[in-house]
């Protein structure tokens, strides 16, 4: 079967003919539906090198790919209970399975991750830009009905701000309140429809490229400009109060120190963007218990609820389809700064 | 000025002229906007009597009225940083005000209740069905530019409704959860309005009326009918796995039982409708987990919440305004099961 | 190897010679350190039969035991990260491995038990009354240096407790909150101790036998004896508040409706014992906001926290150790009412 | 009466015959029982001047005591339920009484406090530091027996750290856990020995001072001192994985980058000295999830847990109490660094 393999550090990837995978005990074969090209996969073709300590679970070569869904094809040993053709969506990490942070399903903590030999799907591991994808059977997510190629995304832009916006829900829940969405991207953009479908908040949103402003726009945030006075017109509009959950999806020192400047009393940072800007902290610089945080990715059970919103209609993914023998072009364009919203690879499409 | 007083057990209340008050210390008159008439100010002049231990706390003669807003006309006593003319909505409880829940602003759960003079204003206290009003000034919520005459009746028919919702949170927030209303007069309609803003849930809602239930679809509820099979019907809405959250507005034996028949492990039923309807209850008799509970009224904070949401526009209470010479009509309008929504005197329209 | 054996419906277990098994994929062999008796063994084979729901999943012929502990012996393929040697606690459930409730490690909540083989180890499946037994991985909580021999009960008789003061810690935490433990057996003793470590509640404690209220006294509860007035004696050591947390490890009529006379507003009612006593519930038996509600066993992340709680020195099961060739006395004692505490059988002690 | 008073910036305070004060409409007048002298008293008259923002509400001249307890003299109009002669624990701030901050009873966080005259008793308003106190009846908590001079620290040297670990409850509650507090003075101690009362986590102590490190550990803490490998040592109490809430009541520098290096994953650093050390924050140095924010007092809610927590001896505030002559020296020793624990003005003892 093709796949797009990842082959050296600091190497485009290329396509290649590969074995199609047989599942292994408690594995699931499936035919991928989609799978989405993320910023994260163009850093480590890119930009890391075998150096870095994060290189240890990411060593080429393997299949790229850590956004995906499919049908099931075929159930390994031991496997009951899932049917032939049903889709799925797809939790991408995956852990030791035996310690305390894979016991509830949250392998992006994994207490052992030190020695295991991968991160998970496209990330050490075949992942699913390719015909066939082999994946654990509790990392599999039901998807009904609802059309599986859209949805691949959802494993990362999905799961992502839904974990972020799930742990902020104290400062959410109820009437009156107000969150901020910093960088409209594919994840931030599925951020703004999760707050506008989840809370009552007022969904304030921010970002430079006006089309991105637009789309936030439609799904129902209000967005503002930036430049001078952005930090004014965000106060104005939570009535001075300050917003109670700000989500920042970008995570350079401007935005955080935004996030700084306009988070309320009892309010949430949460940074999502990997960027590592620097800010300075004191117990002056926040208003009173306003939190500082971070988030990474989220849990298995998260993903269940994220299917459900995408099911229900709450959240609609934008993605760009390419099939196959176009999957490259995917991580060109991503490359480019070409795509808006998310590229999704389609080999069956 | 006129006002509607309940002037003795087992007596329908009757229009007085009677001197406008005066604010005490930490007080504010206000010129009343609207005052809703409530199923329950009909228990107390139709049904209650002296002998009732409830009566203690409600004994006539006063003006009726507990559901209340209006305009600040004048400021007692150490009140300031309140301004002529702004309006403002009412919580109508008012507890000893040094106890443990009345320092957190829950007054419905006064530790002092039984010894306390009065229940609030309307209850045992000169309420808002006059030209004016008093209210202590923490009693008052900013209402801003929203339309204070239909946002009266927030005060118990939003109040009630979103304490529930917000101790139920917990099983509704997330992806893929489903909540049911049982009942959709004045406080089930707003229930249904507060689940959608609030929450991504399902929201299922029934009653016998079929106006009711149109305008609670309308609303963005999933209407069922009664009958045979409503149970199922219900449960086959939430993909077998049952409600997570129930609000029974009647709470008849029937409508408890059938929250029984459909809540999710690890849900909850919320029986706030005080028909006192009596089930049996077992290990087996609710799925792992369920919580079977009820609620009162709710707190001042509630209340700011209850406004943020009617001035954000996720609330629409359904109103039928009288003027002061026509008081006495929406309470004969209420016993005679002529009212749909609320029935609010508006003294100053 | 030598096992204790479930043959048949409404038959004693017997002492068998059985074939040592095999790790599969993903498992582990556990050299078996300590094997717990239950109450819930007992039903199984003397009062079940093949008729009862429940019965398949625990049909004969398998080795008896669910609350169990080791020291790794072996590893089934693809188990990485754990050592030969090391001491382990047992998690018992096993259920379908890939719903939403065994993602998080809710086994006993499993979405697709109706089509399970067995329900776990020792109930359906070969359990931990023998010389060894094969766990899954993801089901093994570290002991370190503690006695895995008296540990090996708290994969229930600890557990369980746990997860229901876990789902009550609303009503726990902070200053001058109370606790009530009806049931005074190897779970209520637990659950005393685990009161008394994580809260600063005052923890009120009953039973009918003199020497477990003695032994809960020592651990620090309050005990109040049953019999006339036994409510009013416990209000009174809360001031009149009523319990905020009532737990009820007996789960008949009486106990139950004790329980609802001494709970207090917003406090909380677990019954965990499955006797399946009938009560009366409507909005008026109940102070307001008060729940009701029952659990289930845990979650395998709960059983860590369980292990820590042992290994930092705040529970101590109570146990009678009985060696392998005595371990049908266990439950013979068990049956007859002489255990107090906890029975195991240690089959290399 | 006799009254400590401030009576201009940058002096020292003297003590005054003035005006026994009359308690006004909802207030209270209580004969003094003990008034602690805190170390924010010294920065008012030593280190504030006009100049500061916050100088408006700290005005001179009036009667210092923050922390105050007493015995109730006499009632003001409107307030009932209150009887002569009992003790009670006074809530110190006091807010506009009508926002929503103030309708939940957190005074802190008064909404208008810009516009408000004082913020507090002892603070712009008369305090405790004198033979009466006038006081609002909401701002009482009732000590029943326990001993009112000993108590009155709790208002701030109790109330305080209480705030700050129910904030912190989610990452403190359960088995494993583990806590660090930083700086062991008045706070610091209560910190100790409430976190032990009201959790099961390993507490960790640090301070510069030999003897306060003696008496945490007194109470349970398990001390490390500070100097090269103080992070290590810490980490290797929690096996590695990290604190999960930490505490600094210093908040310089080291001590908030001390936070920084051994806060766990989904962990969280509350900085409650006001010392407003800086420290740099991005996406990676802090672990996934781990929350940094500050906290200021509490709620009245909250001390009437601290005085339960109190009264039921799980802490023991250590004060060294100074008769209504020596007030003055109070303020000296304190200056002078010769207080440890926390001295009490009691002016009838």
């Amino acid at each position: 079967m093709k796949a797009v393999r990842f082959t050296n550090w600091k190497t485009f990837p290329e396509i290649k003919d590969v074995e199609r995978p047989t599942p292994g005990p408690g594995e699931v074969l499936l035919k991928v539906a989609g799978a989405g090209a993320c910023h994260s996969d163009v850093a480590i073709f890119q930009d890391y090198d075998a150096d870095l300590p994060v290189a240890n679970f990411l060593k080429p070569e393997y299949t790229l790919g850590h956004e995906n869904s499919g049908w099931i094809e075929e159930l390994g040993e031991g496997v009951s209970g899932l049917n032939k053709g049903e889709a799925y969506l797809v939790y991408g990490p995956i852990g030791c399975g035996h310690c305390r942070a894979c016991s509830r399903g949250q392998d992006t903590y994994c207490e052992n991750a030190a020695t295991n030999p991968y991160m998970g799907m496209g990330l050490g591991r075949d992942g699913g830009m390719a015909e066939y994808l082999v994946v654990p059977a509790r990392n599999l997510v039901p998807l009904g009905d609802a059309d599986p190629v859209e949805a691949s995304v959802l494993s990362d832009a999905g799961l992502t701000p839904y974990h972020a916006i799930k742990l902020a829900m104290r400062q959410l829940e109820g009437g009156g309140k107000s969150a901020l969405v910093i960088g409209l991207g594919g994840l931030g953009q599925i951020a703004v429809q999760m707050l506008k479908a989840m809370t009552a908040a007022t969904v304030i949103a921010t970002d430079t490229k006006a089309d991105a402003m637009a789309l936030a726009a439609e799904s129902g945030a209000v967005t503002v400009e930036g430049g001078e006075g952005q930090a004014d017109r965000i106060l104005e509009l939570t009535g001075g109060r300050g917003v109670d959950a700000v989500f920042d999806f970008v995570g350079v020192k401007p935005t955080v120190e935004l996030a700084q400047r306009v988070v309320a009393r009892q309010g949430r940072i949460t940074v999502i963007g990997i960027a590592g800007g620097q800010v300075t902290w004191d117990f002056y610089t926040n208003p009173y218990e306003a939190e500082l945080t971070n988030t990474y990715w989220g849990t298995i059970e998260d993903l269940w609820d994220v299917a459900a919103l995408y099911r229900d209609g709450h959240i609609r993914p934008q993605v760009k389809v390419y099939p196959m023998d176009q999957a490259l072009d995917a991580y060109r364009d991503l490359v480019d700064g070409k795509v808006s919203g998310r590229a999704v690879v389609a080999p069956h499409a």
